[in-house]
């Protein structure tokens, strides 16, 4: 007989074959006795009939709990009225361990109690689909910057150097070297490197230790950078819109069942193509303001104006050079406008706000190092990133994309916690 | 005029192209000057000759400082005599910015200086070459998951449970809730999901706050650690080989120009197929005694005994079920000796020693309950780790692969430091 998952049943129609999963529901017809059993591939209705299994095989059924982990041999049928198209009349079961009472049932559980459980509550249906998804989003990003030759530079966790919001950093002591930070970016890394490889990303969690509590924050998430030397920001926007477009066509192509489990008004997403819609900072405020917001020339855009710009669109949106002291330090000033940066931030749709920072950086010297002493920067910690201006320094930029804040988007789901196996805020740290 | 790559100029023979780069080298022949052009795509020889020029542009030679930024236009001519095949006849040069004194240059300089000086370093030829394939291995990896229909499960970084090797865990106040560490592990967090997912994953970085300076050990490594639902040990090992040998031929295949910089031994890398040599424990001991060495039975092995074995073989060697006592708590007791478990440690060839530790996983409730107690860990912190064992407990098996160990092997180099772009040992903490 052979060994197979639920993922393959359509290659053994006819055949009896042995499944190892787990019981994820049973329900009872009498004489006819129908178990949901999953194997981490899918799920399968597996179907025992009394007067076709032995009295102790069919007695077992009464044994097997929610979530028991079992052996199911049987016979693979089509079967049009099955979600998965497929059934199985079971020959035999060997139960692997029966579980103990799960704490998870069909009732209503809080939030707090599944965040307790996330290391079951991992197993549902929902949280399968979104985990199949965030896994899809985070190949399609690798696959797009290693099909056009970006070279992988894992930055830095550990830091001496500060970089943005210093307030929001969490520090560990470093042997004799005194405190060491988390780092927020591996921005500044990137940008050395690419001034060696070129086309370079880094990818891996940040840190904020941020004391807010909404649907859109993590204290850790992952975060993509990517950094471009001779690239200005339209060549910055133009990968951007490339990449996540990439994105989204990939997880519709792949990931159809799980955006089905969840739901998903999948064409939302076939619609995220390339070009998206770039709107000025400057006519981004007037518009606001229009609308009857009390934002003003100058500020950073809030949370909610920044679902109102997103709203307006299907695609995703580009709000570009912002007002230079509403940006951070390292932005280019724009030569068209010394009070604005050349930059963009990118909004996703449906509601869902900022899913992409980006820029060109600024590669003079001098002005770099003026806007370190504007923003009162530890200068000394910059040096080796001053460093970059001297020795052959070119126009380059770079964007970072939060990947949980896409994940969120992507499944169309509320809440961030959801977005990320494990998730860390200000309130939880375990499991 | 085209825009191009160095990497493309095998496209352009015969045309005048325009290319974007920085000042590698130069020498000059009188009236005839040569400069090496990199681009971060590769490296070009462009030739400018006195009497093709116009004046001023002759003179920029004297001008052009070691890595200045600079974009070259020129005729693209075939060349045997040039290690790309390709030269360039410049038609035009374009400063972008002239580069103060460059500080690393021919001459020899020492490791500290290098290291202080890692955001221009990773501009060497050699070092080009490490990041290229370092970014290869991951891909590779990755790929391998991926085309397995295993899912990635970012573990979380910051955690308040308790791992292996509590003396070596970095910490950080974690607002009102206490002390968070970092991670060191996400195997018990890919355990849970393993259970939902079938085959998963993690890929990130992890901390050791070790005291020890040798050429092996870093405070900051990557790794990636796989879980398999239902697969012993046997299938486990027979992964690694796997994937392994995927990701050295998948080295050899796409790296062939890099590990030439590095003047690796090819024939080395093109030997790494399954299967992988296997060697029991006690055997090891023995052989091992017989080479002098005064390990014990019960001993883990040194990092002495680890070459002596790993020098005795072609391939990487599977060193397998080590005393129970040697070895992480969450191991499975072997069931034909209590004594040891099921597990197994890889030890790359050439020397370069432990690459992966891996095992079955204690998946009986009871004997991993009173392992934690014998092994007197926080049992609390442990609890959503048991209850993996009362849900639907299953037989399940992974490992960790150590990404920059694997680069140091893949490369041919003596130090792991320079398996990673930014490393962080004991005595460094920047750039």
């Amino acid at each position: 007989m052979t060994d197979t998952t639920i993922a393959k049943l359509s290659d053994f129609v006819g055949e009896e074959v042995r499944l190892s999963g787990w019981l994820y529901n049973k329900r009872s017809g009498g004489k006819i006795k129908f178990l949901q059993v999953r194997d981490g591939t899918g799920t399968v209705q597996a179907v025992m009939v009394k007067n076709e299994l032995p009295e102790e095989v069919f007695a077992l059924y009464g044994e097997l709990t929610q979530e028991s982990s079992l052996i199911v041999t049987g016979l693979v049928r089509e079967e049009p009225r099955s979600p998965s198209g497929y059934e199985m009349s079971v020959t035999g079961i060997e139960p692997v361990q029966i579980a103990d009472p799960y704490p998870i049932t069909k009732k209503e559980h809080g939030v707090e109690f599944l965040h307790n459980n996330r290391h079951l509550w991992l197993r549902s249906s929902r949280q399968y689909a979104i985990m199949h998804i965030r896994n899809q989003v985070i190949w399609a990003i690798r696959e797009f910057f290693y099909n056009r030759d970006f070279v992988l530079i894992d930055s830095p966790l550990l830091t001496g150097s500060i970089g943005e919001e210093a307030s929001t950093l969490f520090e560990t002591e470093y042997f004799k070297l005194g405190k060491a930070y988390l780092a927020q970016t591996g921005q500044l890394y990137i940008e050395a490197a690419c001034m060696s490889l070129r086309n370079v990303f880094c990818f891996g969690p940040t840190f904020r230790a941020e004391k807010s509590l909404t649907r859109r924050h993590l204290t850790e998430f992952w975060m993509i950078e990517a950094e471009m030397a001779y690239c200005d920001n339209e060549g910055n926007m133009k990968n951007q819109e490339e990449m996540l477009s990439h994105v989204a066509q990939s997880v519709v192509k792949n990931c159809r069942s799980h955006l089905e489990t969840l739901e998903r008004d999948i064409s939302k997403l076939e619609g995220i193509t390339p070009p998206f819609p770039r709107l000025d900072y400057g006519e981004a405020i007037k518009i606001l303001q229009e609308k009857g917001s009390d934002v003003k020339w100058g500020d950073d855009l809030g949370a909610e104006d920044e679902t109102i710009l997103s709203n307006m669109h299907d695609k995703p949106v580009f709000i570009v050079n912002y007002p230079k002291h509403a940006k951070a330090f390292y932005m280019k000033e724009n030569p068209d406008n010394p009070e604005t940066v050349l930059c963009s931030d990118l909004l996703g749709p449906e509601g869902y706000g900022e899913i992409i920072g980006g820029s060109q950086r600024e590669d003079d010297h001098d002005k770099l190092l003026a806007r370190i002493r504007e923003e009162k920067l530890p200068e000394k910690a910059y040096d080796w990133y001053l460093d970059l201006r001297k020795y052959g320094s070119v126009p380059h930029s770079g964007y970072g994309l939060g990947i949980e804040r896409t994940v969120t988007w992507m499944c169309g789901i509320h809440h961030i916690r959801e977005a990320i196996p494990f998730p860390r805020l200000m309130t939880r740290l375990t499991p």
